[in-house]
């Protein structure tokens, strides 16, 4: 088992990471403050292991659960409402805490729950996807989806600890392993060309879930979102370069209704928007561009926008986006393979030929 | 115009008190850091006092409104989605502040939107009641109620400031302003004697809204509190002791139903069984608590429970309190007049004793 720190002052909490770790009481009942646990899961993840970690907890704790439906079109203020609604029928009050078991969607409820219920209780992650493991472990961002944009309503709340065991990838489908695989490759390109390169290296063994290839990667990546969030915990300023792909990304998943592309999927495709964006800007080389490509595609990932995506419905999509300031928009983009920043200073000119070779290159694969 | 600092470290913010403040607009405009407003007011308040602050902002900003109907049973997670629905629908961004204009419901609600939307906007306070004025503009306290409990979901967030218009008390009825004094009452009880008997001596030019007494009640009314919450800002200890009266007031209220009693007249009937239970646990004299139980009266609140509420009511409802740590029933007592504390050291009996002989007094005042 791995331990990373994530130091946020007062708000500091570990991340284990490790095999069947999921079974280690001492890491929960060392986060738990009370006598009192809700466990929140979804109805594809609770008959693989919800039983598990309510046998783990044991007598100790009045345990209960709650079961969510699984998918992103069930983050609403409605699925939130209903874990609101489970604290208090079991008369959990403000010593509880609340655990996480399941991916990012489960988990971004979740902790709005926790952050919430009562002005706020404690809570522990335990993200079971890779996704989840490497972006929502890291953070504090918690949240829900409106009709009119996603990630709209939520709190900025820390948990107490996150349990990633990494066992549970083995569950997972393969096009959610590939979907947590692009937020990992995201790591090397905005803050680290060297983990970039071992990724090239070994993105064989990583899709093949070999256990020492994976525990590194993710350490690799909560380690270095703990950097980028440590310095800058309300996203104010450098934090915004995590975001790279996901303005373009987030269009595409607003365009085409949430659900039907996985975020990462979405991301993974934004990203090759950002960096050609970057190349075009003379940032990068075209090898750079060739090698975030190769790379993505190799952990079987889209790299072309939705096909029948129009520019416009890119623009409207992106003026609603959090990353838009005032009007102006601003974009992460890279300055080098392996170093990000955040920028409103490139043509529109450049950016219309980005989305616009991009289309066009969708429309041409058109099976 | 008096000012006074809520000492947060960097959540820190001012509360302006004085007549007629709320056309100054260099107390909004320092207030504001981005270019978009958004009003949140109530159907009760926007006919008097909406058109003047839109105007008093000027075209510098664009400034939408949002009114919600009136009243605590509004007070819900339904009307908190209203609230950001509005602000997405006028394309309000990360930069955009809430202005909370009206009562405490409208603050709680409003300042949760603001809390949450897009993880956290910042918000001012322009509080038009008593209650609001002394209770809510300190504290950082949001949220919205429950159908199984008061204020059960919420977050702790500051204010960029408070603009408290000593005006708006002139519209307000009767009844809510005797509800705002049995919070002011209350600050004298828990921590300043001197403040208790200056209430004594100046309840009849409080009540007839005198502008010298009653901007003094406010601004030591809001110190009082300030200093509590600077020692403890998420209610961890000391904190606990601005419930007094408000165990007993919350079963008053959830029992009759959101809505039947005001919070205010909750408090005064919870106050005088707390310091009648301080009585008989010896730490205040018989003259205390006629002390207290006259001046609530001269504020035209009432001293006894509601008619036919029993002992087990009571219980019940208390029991789902989130002053209940663990099972075990904390209440916010007096040492002495001018003196809390927080506990749960009380034999069973007094307890019982304090509420059958309010609930019989109730009884035998029935008309």
């Amino acid at each position: 088992m791995r331990t990373l720190t994530v130091d946020l002052g007062d708000r500091s909490y570990p991340i284990y990471i490790g095999s069947g770790i999921r079974q280690n009481k001492a890491l929960f009942s060392d986060a738990i403050r009370g006598k009192q646990v809700m466990i929140v899961t979804n109805s594809t993840i609770a008959p693989l292991y919800l039983d598990d970690l309510v046998s783990v907890l044991g007598d100790e704790y009045q345990v209960d659960t709650c079961i969510l439906p699984d998918g992103e079109q069930y983050k609403t203020l409605a699925t939130y409402e209903t874990i609101l609604s489970a604290l208090l029928e079991a008369k959990h009050n403000r010593t509880t805490t609340v655990i996480a078991l399941g991916g990012g969607v489960v988990g971004d409820m979740a902790g709005f729950a926790a952050a919430t219920y009562q002005r706020g209780v404690p809570f522990i992650q335990v993200p079971t996807t890779l996704l989840s493991q490497v972006d929502s472990s890291v953070g504090g961002k918690t949240g829900v989806n409106h009709p009119l944009g996603k990630n709209m309503v939520g709190a900025f709340y820390q948990p107490q600890a996150v349990v990633i065991d990494t066992d549970s990838l083995k569950t997972l489908p393969a096009r959610e392993l590939s979907a947590g695989m692009a937020e990992v490759i995201k790591y090397g390109l905005i803050c680290d060309a060297s983990f970039f390169a071992w990724l090239e290296d070994n993105i064989g063994p990583l899709m093949s879930l070999e256990e020492e290839a994976i525990t590194h990667a993710i350490y690799e990546s909560c380690l270095a979102k703990a950097k980028v969030v440590a310095q800058d915990e309300k996203e104010g300023g450098i934090r915004a370069i995590l975001n790279l792909g996901h303005t373009f990304g987030h269009a595409i998943e607003t365009e085409m209704g949430y659900g039907q592309w996985l975020h990462g999927e979405a991301v993974a495709a934004g990203t090759v928007l950002a960096v050609d964006l970057s190349w075009r800007l003379g940032n990068v080389s075209e090898q750079d561009v060739a090698r975030s490509v190769t790379l993505l595609q190799k952990a079987n990932l889209p790299i072309l926008p939705p096909q029948g995506m129009s520019r416009e419905a890119f623009i409207e999509r992106m003026l609603l986006d959090k990353k838009v300031l005032d009007g102006s928009l601003r974009l992460v983009l890279l300055k080098a393979l392996g170093d990000a920043y955040v920028t409103s200073d490139f043509s529109i000119d450049d950016f219309n030929a980005c989305l616009d070779d991009a289309i066009e290159a969708a429309s041409a694969s058109a099976p």
